[in-house]
C-alpha cells in the first residue's frame, strides 16, 4: 500500500471523500469492490447520473468548491425532479494532476451540500487523465409516485419554481455581461441550489415534472413530446428578477430565460381540481393543450417557439 | 427536438443505446430524469462504478467493439467479486465528436455482453469532451451474503479462477513483445471474461472474494489488509498458460503473472471445512496466514513480496 500522504488513489479517497455514512440504506460503504444498499418494503430506488467536463460544463480554473456543490446539485436536481428522497451517490473523478488544495476545497463543497440533504457518498473511481466529473446519485421513491416526464395532460396548468434565467444571466455576466446587481444571478449559477423539497411536496399532486437544465423551452418541450401533448406559456407571467428584467429591456433578449439553462428550477404540471394543494411557492406560467408544440403568447400575440435547449454535438 | 439524422445526444441515446430492457426490476429505463428500480425482497443492491480514460486506459483508436465489452466487463467483474446476480448499468459517455462507426462498434461490444448476462442499459448521460467511459453497474445480493475484501480468516485456504497473466501477457504483446502464440494473451486483454457465475456460486462458501484487476499481489493484498491477516502464495502452484511460462523463461520476469492486472480473475478465500462444497473451476495457490504481509515461496525459499498494484497518481 501506499505509503501516508502519498498521492495515490487510495489516500486521494481516504483523506478527501471516505466520510462516512449516516443512512440507514447504506450497508456497506467505500472500501470495497462494490457498495451494498437495502431499499426499505414499498419504496422504489431512483437513479439518475450527470458529467460535468472541464471546457465544456466549466470554465479551466473554476472555483472547485462552486464546482464540487454544482455537480452534486445537479444530480439531486433530477433526483427532485421525480419526486424522490436523496440517500446515497457515487463519485467517478478523473483528474489530470493531484492538487491537495483543489481536492480539499472540492471536497468541501460537495460534502457541504451533501450534508444538507443526509446524502452519503458510498463509492465511486479514481483515475488519472482530462478533468471529467461523474456522480450518480440514488433516492427513494414510494412505488408508483415518481413524477415522470410522460404524464402532463390537457387541461393542466404548468408551474415553475424560484425564477427563471438567473443562472443565464449568471453566466453572462462571466461573458462580460454587465449586470447592476449580479450577485444572485452568479450565486444561482455557480451555486444552483436543487430542488428537492419542492419535489417531494409535489408527490400526488402534480402530473408531470422535469427540472429546467437545458432551458424552459427545451425542458418542457421534454414534457410535452412524451406526454403527446403542447403548451401555451404567457410570457407576461415568468417569474423574472429585477437584474433579468433589466437584463432583457438592455439587449430585447427577450427569449433568454425560456432558452438559457442552468435554473434548476422544477417546471410541473398540476390538474385543475389538484391546484388548490399546492403547499409550495410557484407561479403559473401557462396551458397544457391538445395542439402539439410550445407556443408563447406575448404582448397580445400568440406564437410558435421552436428555440431548443443546449445539445451537445448539434450541428 | 434535432431532426431524425443530427447528431445530437438524443439521438446519439435513441440510435446507438436505447435498447430497451427485459429485467423485471426496471420499471422506467431511459428518457426521463432517472431510472425507477426495484429490488426483490430479501435481496440488497450492489452498487460500483468504474471510469476508463482513452490513452490511460487503453490506447488512442482501440478496437471500439473490445472496448465496449471492456467497459462493461470490468464492471460486471466488481459485481462478480461479491457474489452479485447483475441487473442493470448506467453509461456516462464523454466523446470529442459523433463518429457513427465508433458508436455502432462500440454499442455492439456493450450489448454483446450485456445480452449474455440479461442487463439492461436503463440510463446515462452524453456529452462532449476527451474520450472518457463510466459505468456503473447493479446487481442484486441475497441479504447479508456479499463477498467482502474483509472476511479472510486464518487458515483459509487462497483460490484464483482462471489463469494469471494471461492479460499481463497480452499488454506487453501489444507493447512488442513477440509472443508464439498471441491469441489467448491478446483475447484476454481485449475482451476480459467477467467471472460472473464463479461470483455467485461462491455465495456462502467463499469468505472473503475480490476480482484481479490491478495485479494478484495487490488485489490480494487488500484482501490481508481488510482482513487484518497475511498469506503464503506458492509460486509453483500458480496457474500460468504455456504462453505465459514461456514469457518468463524468456524474460525471468517472474513477478509478472502476480504483478500484471487486467484478469479480471476472482481471488477467494475458503475455510477448510467448505473446500469440498466448491462447484468450480479453480486453484488453490496458498493460505491465509496470522503474519500480516504477502510471502512468495518459490524454488524452496520464502520471501516477503512489496510489489502493488497499478496505481493512479504515484509519486
Amino acid at each position: 500500500m501506499p505509503a501516508s500522504g502519498s498521492a495515490s488513489e487510495f489516500s486521494i479517497i481516504q483523506r478527501f471523500f471516505n466520510k462516512g455514512g449516516s443512512q440507514p440504506s447504506t450497508c456497506l460503504g467505500i472500501g470495497d469492490d462494490c457498495a451494498l444498499m437495502t431499499i426499505p418494503d414499498g419504496y422504489q430506488l431512483a437513479i439518475t447520473t450527470d458529467t460535468m467536463v472541464e471546457n465544456v460544463h466549466f470554465f479551466a480554473g473554476a472555483d472547485p468548491e462552486q464546482l464540487g456543490h454544482k455537480l452534486l446539485a445537479v444530480n439531486l436536481s433530477d433526483l427532485a425532479s421525480m419526486g424522490a428522497t436523496p440517500v446515497s451517490v457515487t463519485l467517478a473523478l478523473t483528474l489530470p494532476q493531484v492538487d491537495e488544495h483543489w481536492l480539499a476545497a472540492f471536497s468541501k463543497g460537495f460534502f457541504g451540500l451533501a450534508a444538507r440533504y443526509n446524502v452519503d457518498l458510498i463509492g465511486g473511481d479514481t483515475t488519472s487523465g482530462p478533468l471529467t466529473l461523474t456522480v450518480q446519485a440514488f433516492g427513494f421513491l414510494p412505488k408508483g409516485q415518481g413524477l415522470k416526464r410522460s404524464a402532463a395532460k390537457v387541461g393542466d396548468a404548468i408551474f415553475v419554481t424560484g425564477m427563471l434565467g438567473q443562472a443565464g444571466l449568471g453566466l453572462k455576466i462571466c461573458q462580460g455581461y454587465l449586470s447592476a446587481a449580479p450577485d444572485a444571478a452568479l450565486a444561482r449559477f455557480n451555486r444552483p441550489d436543487p430542488q428537492v423539497d419542492a419535489g417531494q411536496a409535489l408527490l400526488t399532486i402534480a402530473n408531470a415534472c422535469i427540472d429546467i437544465s437545458d432551458g424552459l423551452a427545451g425542458d418542457l418541450g421534454h414534457i410535452l413530446e412524451q406526454s403527446g401533448v403542447g403548451a401555451c406559456i404567457d410570457w407576461e407571467s415568468l417569474p423574472l428578477s429585477d437584474s433579468v428584467t433589466a437584463y432583457i429591456h438592455a439587449t430585447q433578449d427577450w427569449a433568454m430565460p425560456l432558452v438559457a439553462g442552468d435554473d434548476y428550477e422544477l417546471c410541473f404540471t398540476v390538474s385543475p381540481e389538484k391546484m388548490g394543494l399546492i403547499s409550495i411557492p410557484c407561479t403559473q406560467i401557462g396551458v397544457i393543450e391538445t395542439l402539439p408544440g410550445l407556443r408563447i403568447s406575448k404582448s397580445g400575440r400568440v406564437q410558435t417557439f421552436k428555440a431548443k435547449g443546449y445539445e451537445h454535438f448539434s450541428e
